[in-house]
């Protein structure tokens, strides 16, 4: 028996930066996507970090960010908005590759604390 | 100020298929991946989907599945599992490219309904 689900659409981007960008435009990358949740109303939640898998699978991806929306209008509103535009503008100089992937996911309806995804707790 | 956080490890993996990879095929993978979670008490978020970006930056890959982890032990216990590693073998056949890549997400500390990942609704 499927349990009621909800959706919501994750919006996942790999930055992976050139040689010579310094640590301190790195930083600045970083805070300025992190500027953008509060700016763009449409973000409904924001996490990042940087890889530390051990399987070597990266393919010289270094950073991770997670967006999630609660549609794609919602997505669509946060491409367009000026906060990020200018925010991607500001990439140019120091980015080798993005990548970037939307996908729905699924999730259990009810009670948050059921929500598998967040279902995690620092042992 | 900051809040108090807790942190979770997220682990994003993206396929790319081959072209002639089946539906069917496909289709394995997909549910081969879904009967991971209940295999291995290790993994303690799992969601995956189709990418739906409409700005094609996604370099080919069409799904992407991201497991959460309590620590980076729990992950290499996923890693090194049977059910993991037999899942992994019956991809080579299938798969044009892979991508993994793991980060640690700091998650507002707190309530669940204050988490910013899964604070999203459907509208």
């Amino acid at each position: 028996m499927l349990a009621e689900t909800i959706a919501v659409l994750r919006h996942v981007v790999l930055f992976a930066f050139k040689e010579d960008a310094s640590a301190e435009t790195v930083e600045a990358v970083v805070a300025g996507f992190a500027a953008l949740p509060d700016a763009i109303s449409e973000i409904n939640g924001y996490e990042w970090g940087t890889n530390v898998s051990p399987e070597g699978l990266n393919d010289g991806f270094t950073h991770c960010f997670t967006l999630t929306f609660a549609s794609a209008e919602s997505r669509d509103a946060y491409l367009n908005h000026p906060a990020h535009v200018a925010f991607v503008k500001s990439l140019g100089q120091c980015l080798e590759r993005s990548l970037v992937l939307d996908y729905w996911a699924r999730l259990p309806a009810g009670p948050v604390e059921e929500q598998a995804v967040i279902n995690a707790t620092v042992s």
